[in-house]
C-alpha cells in the first residue's frame, strides 16, 4: 500500500527534473534485466508510488502523475495509488488508452521527458517515440537513475553465490552450447551476439543463482563471439572458485562497471547482434556510438531453450512426481478441513509450502501462490494478503494455482475444488473448461500446426455457450528456471510451429464475475504443463504428454456434457496420476487418492 | 479415354515445334479464363493426350512426353494415359516431382519451351521460369496456340446469349457495383483496373451467360476505368437489346480481335492495375510493351462478391429450400429401393437430376455429381461413367455429393448413408466426422477469427484417433455463380478473417482405402452450406447459419462418442429440415422425413 511518503518521493522526483530541465520521466515496473521478478533494489516503481503490480510504469510531469498498468490491476491500482497524487490508469488492448495518448494529452508540444535508458528496450523507445511524435515529444534517455538519486536507503546489487548447475541436469555441456550458438553468429557475419536475458545466460553457461525471488537466475550480461569465447559481466565476488573452474578459460569475468569500456573495444568497426525486443536500448547506442553496427537477432538460446532434452525431459517429469506428491497431500488436507469454516486463504499458501519444502530436490516456490476462494478465484492474478485473505466457507469453488522449483524442474499447476455444493452452472462451466484442457491434452497434430492452433480448440467448448477467458491458454516453462519462458506458447499470437521436446502449460479458464449480472462469483482453471511429443505417424506428428499429475475434481462434471474419447482420457489420466503417485504416499493417502481417481462412467438415464 | 489418335496428334505438335524451333512446348488444362469449368473448344488437354482431369498441363519434347497433374488423379492417369506416349505424372505437394524438375532432368541447358501465354497467368510463369533458371531454359511465349493448329474440327467460341441478372437477385445495382470499384482504382492512384475472371465480371455487370457447363457466365473481359466507365470484350452479337440498355451507355462493347488495338490505347503512360495470380501474362507483356507500367492489385472484386447482401441471403435461403426438397426425395428414393440391389451409381445421378429439374428456379447442376458406393465414395473426385458404373449392394455407405443453379442461387451438398447395416467402425469414423462438422457448424468465433482457425475444429475428433482427410474443410461458393469461389475458405492456407455474409461449405470427410490395410473402403463426407452471421455479442461476435437441409443419416451415429451440446445441435437441425420442407411435401414424404429427423437421445447404459 501506498505510504504517506508517496507524495513527498513524488516532490523530490520534480525537483530532480527540473535541475535536468526536463518536462517529465517515466519510471518502468521493469529492472535493468527486463525480468518478471526484480531484486529488491529494482523495486522502484513500487518505492516511488505504492502500487506493487508486476507490470506498468509511472509517468511524471511537473503538474501531474500516472501511473499506467492493465486491466489485471485496475482494481489493485485503485486501492494503492488511492492516498497518492497518481491517476491509476489501466491500458486497455484497443489501444485508446495508453502511455503515448496519455503524454500527448498532458505535454506540451516539444517538451523532453526523460527515462533510464538501461530500464527500457529498444522496441520500447521506438514504439513510444512514433505514437507522441506528432506533437514533437521527445524521448531523452537521462544518465543514472533519478530515483535512484532519491531513494536514501536503496537495497544495494544482490550478491548471492552463483552455483554450477551439473551436466547431470543440463543434458549438454556448456562447451557444446557455446559451439552451437557461436555457429550462429558467425552464419549471420557478425563479430558476436549481446545476450541480456539472465535466463539465457544461465542455460548458455549452465549455472544458477538466487539474485531474484523464484527464478534460479544470476542478473548479469554476457557477449558471445562469433570464436566461442565469453566475456561476462558480473560481480567477480558473486563467482566462486568453482563456477570458474566449470565455466574455463573462454570465460572473461568484468565487473558492471567495466561494461562500457569492454563494450566500446569490442565495438569497434564490427557488427553485434542483439534483440531488440529484450535488450535495454542503453546498450544498442554505446554500441553504436563506438562505431559498431547493430543487427536485430531473436535472442538465440530462446528457441534452443524451449526444446528440452532427453535428460532436462527426465528430471522435469522426476520433479512433477514430488509436486504431485506435494499437491495431493494439500488437496487432501483441503478434502478434510474445509469444511470446518475456519481455513483461510493464506492458511492454505502456508501449507503449500509447507508441504512443497518436505519434497525431494524442491528449492523454492515458482510464483507466489494463488489460493482463491469464491469471488477470490475470478481475479486472475489474485495473491491473498492479511487485508484480503478469505475464509473458505461453503457451496463455491476454490482455486489454487501455484508451482515449485526443484532441481531440474520447474512446476505450475491449476486444480479448482468445489467446497460443499456446487450449482448446476459451476458444473456446466467446469465442463466446458476441462473439455477445452482436454482438446489440448489428448490432440494429434501435423507439423507446423501452431499454439494459435491449439488455442482456439481449448476454447471452443465454452465459445459455444458464449462464454470465453481473458488470457492465453498456455506458456512456455523452464527446465528449473522461469516459470514463464517464452519461445513456446498456446494462444493467438504464437503462429510458430510446435515442435518435440517443447513444454508448455494447459490452462483454460472460466471467471464468473458479476458484471455478467449474476450473483456467485467464482473462478475456475485446470492447469497441467504438457510436452509436445512425436507420435510415430509421418502424418499426425506430434501429441501432447500431460506430466502434472493431481487429480481433478469429479464433483464438478457434468458427464451428459462429455464424449466417450474425453471420458476415457480423464480415466486414463487418472490411473497415470494414481499409478505414479501412490507409491510415495501412506495408506491414508492411497486410499483418498484411489476414490479421487476412480473411474468415472456414464450413469443410466432416468 | 486415349483414342488411338493421340499418337498421331503428339506427332502433328512436334511438327510444329520444329517449324518454331522449340525443344518443347506446354499445354494446360486452363483456358483463357483460367476457369474449373471450360468450354468445348478450349478442352486442349484432353483432345491432345486423352487425360480428362479438371487440372494438369502436358509437357512435350521432341522425344519424351509427360502429363503432370496431382495425386486425385493418380490412378485416373494410369488409365487415360494408357495406351500413349505420355508418362502421368504426379505432382506431389513437397515439391519433389514437378513440371520444373521434369523440363530440369529432360531438357538440354539453353533450351527454348513455348507456351500460349493467354493461357498461364503471370505468376505461373514467374515460378517456373525461376525453377528452370539454374539450367538457363527459358519460357517462350508463342503468339496462336499450336494445338489449335493442328484441331481440324475444334469446336467454336461458344455464341450464347448473354443475359441481365435483374437487380432483384442482385440486391445492388450494376451502377453502384461500378462507382465502388472505380473508387479503389482512383484510390490507388491508377487508370484503370483490368478484369479477367468472369465471375467477377458477372457479378460487376449484374449479367449472367452460358459458356460452360455449371457455372452461369459468359467468358469476356473487361476495364473499369477510374471514372467508372466500362470496356467489355466479348463478342456483341452474345450481347442482347435487353443485355445493352441494363449496361447503359458507360460500358464499351468491343470484339475480342480489337483487344490488342483497345489496350494498347489505354495503356500509353498509364498505370493498370491486375491480378497477378489470374490474370494471364499475355495481358501484363501487352500492356507493358505498348507503355504501360501495371501493378499488382486482388481482383477487387473476389472480396466483395464473398460478401453476400440480404438479398443475396434471401434468395439463397429460398433456394436450398428447393434443394432440400429434391434431396429429400431423392434419400426417401434411395432407402426405399437401394437394398433391391438393382440401383447403379449412374441411376442415382440420373435420379437427382430428375428431381432438380422439377425445382421451381432449377437452372442447371452446379457440378456433376459424386454418387459413389463403397469403395467409390473413397475416391473424392469420383465420377460414375460406363466403365465404373457400380451397383449398389449393402452393408456398406453410399456417398452422395451434388449440387444445383436456382435463379439466386448455388448449392452443394453431401450425405453418407448406410446400406443395410455399417460396421461399428463406419459408425465411428462417421461420428467423428459429425462432431467435426457441428464444431463448425456450431462455433461462435471473434473478430480477427480465420478459415484457418475453422479447419483445425473440424478435424480435431478424427485427428484424436489419428485419421484425417486430404481436402480443405470449407470453400466460397457463389450467389447463382460458381460452386467454387475464392474470397472465403476454411482451410489451413485461409489465414483472412471471417466476416459476416460470406457462404462457405463446411465438408469435412473421411476416406477408408486399403492403403490403410483394411479390406472395407468406404468415404465419408457431411457437407452443409453456411453463412458467417453476427451473434449480436460484441465479443464472440460471429456463427455459423446453416442453410442447406438435408437429414444426417442417425443410423451411422455412435451416440456415445457425442457430447450434450452436439445431440442438441443435431436436433435442432433436424427440426428446422423438417420445419423448413415439410410444406413442400406429400404426406408419405413427410412421415419419411420425420423419421429421419426424430430426435436423438441417450439411450440407457445396459
Amino acid at each position: 500500500m501506498a505510504d504517506k511518503n508517496n507524495n513527498e518521493k513524488l516532490q523530490g522526483l520534480r525537483g530532480e527534473l527540473q535541475k535536468k530541465g526536463l518536462a517529465g520521466y517515466m519510471v518502468p515496473r521493469a529492472d535493468e534485466w527486463q525480468g518478471e521478478y526484480v531484486p529488491a533494489r529494482a523495486e522502484r516503481l513500487s518505492w516511488l508510488t505504492g502500487f506493487t503490480g508486476s507490470a506498468g510504469q509511472a509517468l511524471i510531469l511537473e503538474d501531474k502523475a500516472a501511473v499506467y498498468s492493465d486491466t489485471r490491476y485496475t482494481e489493485q491500482m485503485k486501492n494503492e495509488l488511492g492516498d497518492t497524487q497518481y491517476d491509476g490508469e489501466t491500458q486497455t488492448k484497443d489501444n485508446k488508452n495508453t502511455p503515448g495518448s496519455w503524454l500527448l494529452k498532458n505535454v506540451p508540444e516539444g517538451s523532453q521527458i526523460g527515462y533510464d535508458p538501461r530500464l527500457y528496450t529498444v522496441k520500447q523507445i521506438e514504439k513510444l517515440q512514433k505514437e507522441i511524435a506528432e506533437k514533437k515529444i521527445e524521448l531523452v534517455p537521462v544518465d543514472g537513475n533519478l530515483v535512484d538519486e532519491i531513494w536514501n536507503n536503496q537495497p544495494d546489487h544482490p550478491m548471492d553465490e552463483v552455483v554450477v548447475y551439473p551436466e547431470k541436469y543440463a543434458g549438454q555441456s556448456f562447451a557444446d552450447k557455446r559451439v552451437e550458438i557461436s555457429g550462429d553468429v558467425k552464419k549471420a557475419g557478425a563479430k558476436a551476439v549481446l545476450l541480456t536475458a539472465p535466463d539465457s545466460i544461465a542455460w548458455l553457461l549452465n549455472i544458477r543463482g538466487s539474485d531474484v525471488p523464484n527464478v534460479p537466475i544470476a542478473l548479469s550480461y554476457a557477449v558471445l563471439h562469433e570464436n566461442g569465447d565469453v566475456d561476462w559481466f558480473i560481480p567477480a565476488a558473486k563467482v566462486s572458485a568453482e563456477v570458474k573452474q566449470h565455466i574455463g578459460n573462454k570465460v572473461q569475468i568484468h565487473e558492471f562497471e567495466d561494461m562500457p569500456d569492454a563494450l566500446k573495444n569490442l565495438a569497434k568497426d564490427n557488427k553485434i547482434l542483439l534483440d531488440e525486443n529484450t535488450t535495454p536500448i542503453w546498450f544498442n547506442k554505446l554500441l553504436i556510438d563506438a562505431g559498431a553496427t547493430t543487427e536485430h537477432m531473436d535472442d538465440p538460446i530462446v528457441w534452443r531453450k524451449a526444446l528440452k532434452n532427453e535428460t532436462e525431459r527426465k528430471y522435469i517429469t522426476e520433479g512433477h512426481v514430488q509436486d504431485g506428491v506435494a499437491l495431493v497431500k494439500f488437496w487432501k488436507w483441503i478434502d478434510e478441513n474445509a469444511l470446518n469454516g475456519t481455513l483461510t486463504e493464506l492458511d492454505g499458501v502456508a501449507k503449500l509450502r509447507e508441504l512443497r519444502e518436505e519434497r525431494e530436490g524442491f528449492k523454492d516456490t515458482s510464483f507466489d501462490a494463488i489460493v482463491g476462494w469464491a469471488a477470490h478465484g475470478a481475479v486472475v492474478h489474485y495473491r491473498a494478503d492479511e487485508k484480503s485473505n478469505a475464509t473458505i466457507t461453503k457451496d463455491s469453488l476454490l482455486l489454487v494455482d501455484s508451482g515449485g522449483q526443484y532441481l531440474g524442474c520447474t512446476t505450475d499447476n491449476t486444480r479448482t475444488r468445489a467446497i460443499g455444493t456446487p450449482t448446476n452452472e459451476m458444473k456446466e462451466s467446469f465442463t466446458r473448461v476441462l473439455k477445452g484442457h482436454i482438446a489440448i491434452a489428448d490432440a494429434r497434430f501435423k507439423e507446423g500446426a501452431t499454439g494459435r492452433d491449439m488455442d482456439v480448440r481449448a476454447r471452443q467448448f465454452l465459445n459455444k455457450a458464449e462464454l470465453d477467458y481473458g488470457h492465453g491458454t498456455g506458456h512456455g516453462v523452464g527446465a528449473y528456471l522461469s516459470v514463464h519462458e517464452s519461445g513456446v506458447g498456446i494462444h493467438e499470437k504464437f503462429d510458430k510451429p510446435l515442435k518435440a521436446g517443447m513444454l508448455v502449460s494447459n490452462e483454460p479458464g472460466y471467471y464468473q464475475t458479476d458484471e455478467n449480472g449474476i450473483k456467485d462469483e467464482y473462478g475456475i482453471r485446470i492447469e497441467n504443463l504438457v510436452f509436445v511429443e512425436e507420435t510415430g505417424d509421418e502424418e499426425l506428428k506430434y501429441k501432447f504428454n500431460t506430466v502434472s499429475l493431481t487429480p481433478i475434481d469429479q464433483n464438478l462434471i457434468d458427464i451428459d456434457l462429455l464424449d466417450s474419447d474425453e471420458i476415457k482420457w480423464l480415466n486414463e489420466y487418472h490411473q497415470k496420476v494414481y499409478d505414479n503417485l501412490a507409491p510415495h504416499l501412506d495408506a491414508d493417502e492411497k486410499t483418498w487418492l484411489k476414490k479421487e481417481t476412480a473411474p468415472l462412467s456414464r450413469v443410466p438415464a432416468p
